[in-house]
């Protein structure tokens, strides 16, 4: 935890007390004293100072200061095909951790049906695997996660409203013969809207409908990966190909 | 598992009795019977086809012709700060599977010692997350693991040597102000050593101790990223820049 996530609701004026493991940690991994600060962020909000005002077994108060801006919004959006309840927490707290802003998880013909009636997906449960993330990274933007339970409706009438948004539409797809690069112009300045499928893939199906909206199929390499190495390891190669666009001196 | 791994030693002839959890992915995931084939890997050596000659309740018997080589040698060396064993486990399984040649895990100022004594540590107890990526990616070659419970006699008496193999040796340090991209010549087509740190990051002293020898610090940016999102993260970005350079036309 390098940052105390405060939301909104729980600032009373300009201070909150916490009695949760953000106090735990305050105290047992910080051994914060009266005094001392701590960084803080409002959810959705700004990052700043929090002053430890009284500390005891029960709770941690502390005066909120927090007028310094988050990270600049992420520029890229994700399409995942619900992996099991297990991966799926791991994967949230990494795509928060590495700066996401959409999160859209979907049905696909590959997906367990069941995954969907897990603990983890009802009442917005998952959110606190994304505050973890965010926590972890020093952010205070919560991706927006929407869940759809049937492909079609989703990629129908809601995929074009979103894509629209992202001039690159990248998906995952064993079978294709281009890396990821390939399919990215370089520099890279433009919002990506990235689609990885379940274990086992896309079917033929699902990939056509991803590309008669413009999606341009990317293969990982022979090496099969898990999806909390492939997400990471796609997010990151993402990043880098917007980076070398942004600090190389254009070409000639 | 999408690869069945058999050591060499466990070969009679051209058969293999399983029993272990090999043998249950084979009954309960596979659902195999007598003639099916089944993609398997000899330990550090060739792929191909075992063909179900029994099956049973506690044991499956393969018949193995693998005669196709592994995937290529991975062109990466790992050095990691030992972390707590549960990411140690998650980060060990994620290079495998992400391919790494060498991974040495050292100590630093910052590594709490009482992880040099967890039970993954002892009786090479780590091999089985090793495995476990290789089935997930694969592969069958093993990364070579070494321990080093002394920082000072790893740097200047083994490191010497594992970095004369590697022309870019590069170490994540969170206050440079260079990405790593900046530190690599590109195109990347040498051999890379990458030091990667504990929580809270390498102390001066270790990082004037990795410069002596050529390595070259960089940043992963602003967001501090738990170890199994870096390490995919980093070995991807460090693929990615050896892939641009294989597949783009050499520029003017």
């Amino acid at each position: 935890m390098n940052l105390i996530l405060i939301k909104p609701s729980e600032l009373d004026h300009a201070t909150v007390t916490l009695t949760d493991r953000r106090a735990d940690h305050i105290r047992s991994v910080l051994r914060g004293s009266v005094g001392d600060t701590v960084r803080v962020g409002i959810l959705d909000g700004p990052m700043g100072t929090g002053v430890i005002q009284a500390i005891s077994a029960e709770s941690v108060v502390l005066g909120v200061d927090a007028a310094d801006p988050p990270p600049p919004p992420p520029a890229t959006d994700l399409i995942l095909a619900l992996p099991r309840p297990i991966i799926l927490k791991k994967v949230l707290a990494q795509a928060a951790s590495l700066g996401v802003g959409r999160i859209f998880l979907v049905n696909a013909n590959r997906v367990e049906k069941s995954f969907f009636n897990a603990s983890i997906i009802k009442d917005n449960a998952y959110r606190s695997y994304l505050e973890l993330g965010l926590e972890q990274a020093v952010d205070t933007r919560m991706p927006q996660v929407s869940i759809h339970t049937r492909f079609r409706p989703f990629v129908e009438d809601l995929l074009p409203g979103a894509a629209a948004r992202c001039p690159i539409k990248l998906i995952a797809h064993p079978e294709s013969d281009r890396f990821l690069f390939e399919q990215v112009p370089a520099p890279l300045s433009s919002r990506v809207l990235l689609a990885i499928g379940p274990e086992g893939g896309w079917v033929e199906y699902e990939i056509d409908k991803f590309r008669q909206q413009g999606f341009l199929p990317f293969s990982l390499g022979p090496r099969i990966l898990r999806l909390d190495t492939a997400v990471p390891a796609l997010l990151a190669q993402i990043d880098l190909l917007r980076l070398t666009g942004r600090r190389q001196a254009p070409g000639p």
